[in-house]
């Protein structure tokens, strides 16, 4: 069969640091890839005050899955760079299953007190291409005593529909087989009717799946209090950003949380990332962690179906915090990448 | 002097049990207050369909504060009491700033590892008229597949701007003088740009105060791994419901969290009411505590300009809890009422 043909945008910052770790990982494990670098972010829009034009993205249609390391720079107006590059793609290729782990590996250090590894397997199923992200909107008299500015959230029976199928098609595979909706119905009144009917309705071809629902407050104070209680959670994009962060910070922190946006039919690539950001005040320190893309590297490799590449990437992560654990000195970003991509070669 | 006339309103589930106790405390104190209680909740809604008719709002206007337990109960369809009753009024009496401090009180048990008392000490000022709480929205084909529903978030310049002068003023008034607004700049951009530009702009006012931006997603991060990071934080009243419901996670638990929806000027009431809900699993069995009331009993006496009896009543409940630590059983809810009453009255 021929190579997977993979994207790979290193993007600003730390984004490159970690990109070439998680390149070393996908080599080491066995897989047939090439790989073409896209030069986008900060660089590219100083240089030529581009984004992410359209032949760009068309090429990158082409390809079988993007890797991407992280986009944005304080040198660049604020949300340019995430918009017309990152959510742009999210949104043009309907990478509508933005998927996020969250899971506490055994010997990773947690804030929370009193919670071991199996209080925390939780599988966060974020919409990727509706709700306050649609980026509609306005603003009136702009700088004036009389400025009046909205947003507008934008959520369709289509876009709710296919994300709550695929949630309830996750929950049924897990063993405790949960879904919890995850929205603010008692306030965002129209929305929340939507995506709580839509749960109730698909629910009942799930007899199996049990279902529940919280608002986001107090989801956000479950995730700390007792996250025990979440098992595969579905939720809007924006509440979906909040919470996946605050997950990733129980489970051990931004250096380990990887995501899927993910175009479930395939009709364009899905795209694989860290959950962290560009990080500039430690780029190019090697000061990163690399674990996040290596994470999101198994992803990739899950969806484009090889599994046991998946595996052993998710394994040799495992075993590598175990020795850090045990006392390994602070590792460069290279030095756990190399560490990591030695056991999968091994 | 003339007593001052309090409106309370117990509610629904544990908003009576919890109610009771505030206002013991409150009699203890030797404040001279006249109380009238409304009946308002999901009795009175079965009742008669009534949420809050017109001229009950209109009457409590006329009061100087209104202490409320919490309403919302099953039994009725959800948000409508929520939104009609305690929505209704912040919006009436123009409650903009929602005060909620998250601060770790010694001896009280927070589900962060390694955190002591000083690490914890964050005044939440959360705006409590505007953005997606407008209500504003809709539904179009509602029940097939080409539904659209709306939700939409409505920011003023006159509405920020007042909230985030409170804000600078409240930093200013505190030892580390550090106001961080929390917003999501880079997706919401009309409202995050109205947002920012204000807190540049009033910012300028006051030199002393160092201003910080983060955005919602990463603050819900920090909260958990650098609570430290906060002094006080301005937000839109979405993040702020979220961010604050997180707080109390991390100082504690809901049991502990106090708030009051306040109109600065005066020009209606201010409303102080405990951080938790009605809680009807637990309600009618004396399991609720009724700390967080009884903080929201000593707001309300600050509001009021009885910055002693607050003291007293702040000081008490934190003896309580160091007591508690010393290894109380666990108490009901009139015992905790009764021990705190105790303290203050001695
Ligand atoms: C950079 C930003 C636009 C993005 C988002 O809000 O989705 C990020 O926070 C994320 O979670 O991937
Ligand atoms: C009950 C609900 C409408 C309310 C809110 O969202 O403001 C509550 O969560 C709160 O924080 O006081």
């Amino acid at each position: 069969s021929r190579n997977i043909r993979l994207a790979v945008i290193p993007g600003d910052g730390i984004g490159t640091e970690v990109v070439a770790e998680g390149l070393k990982v996908l080599e080491a494990v066995g897989a047939k890839f090439d790989t073409t670098h896209y030069d986008l972010g900060a660089a590219r829009y100083h240089r030529t005050g581009e984004t992410l034009p359209d032949p760009v993205m068309e090429e990158l249609r082409g390809y079988d899955a993007i890797l991407l390391g992280a986009i944005g720079d304080p040198s660049v107006p604020p949300g340019v760079l995430e918009r017309d590059v990152l959510l742009k793609l999210r949104f043009a290729f309907d990478h509508y299953v933005n998927l996020r782990p969250v899971k506490l590996l055994p010997g990773v250090e947690t804030p929370l007190a009193d919670v071991s590894p199996e209080d925390i397997d939780i599988v966060v199923v974020r919409e990727g291409t509706e709700s306050l992200y649609a980026g509609t909107g306005g603003v009136m008299r702009r700088g004036t005593p009389h400025e009046i500015a909205t947003q507008e959230s934008l959520n369709t029976a289509h876009g709710v529909e296919r994300v709550v199928r695929y949630a309830f098609d996750k929950a049924a595979s897990r063993p405790r087989k949960k879904l919890t909706l995850v929205h603010k119905t008692n306030v965002l009144t129209f929305a929340g009717d939507l995506w709580q009917r839509t749960v109730t309705r698909v629910g009942e071809e799930y007899p199996d799946v049990t279902t529940d629902y919280c608002h986001i407050d107090a989801a956000s104070m479950f995730f700390v209090s007792q996250p025990q209680r979440f098992d595969v959670v579905v939720t809007d994009n924006l509440f979906g950003d909040i919470i996946t962060d605050l997950g990733a910070a129980i489970a051990g922190g931004i250096g380990l949380a990887a995501s899927g946006n993910i175009n479930p039919e395939r009709t364009a690539p899905s795209m694989f990332e860290p959950v962290h950001g560009s990080a500039p005040d430690i780029a190019g320190q090697g000061k990163a962690d690399p674990t996040a893309t290596i994470l999101s590297v198994a992803m990739l490799l899950d969806h484009l179906g090889m599994k046991d590449e998946a595996a052993k990437v998710e394994q040799a992560v495992s075993d590598d915090i175990i020795e850090r654990l045990a006392g390994w000195a602070s590792r460069t970003t290279h030095e756990i990448g190399d560490d990591i991509t030695a056991r999968v070669s091994g």
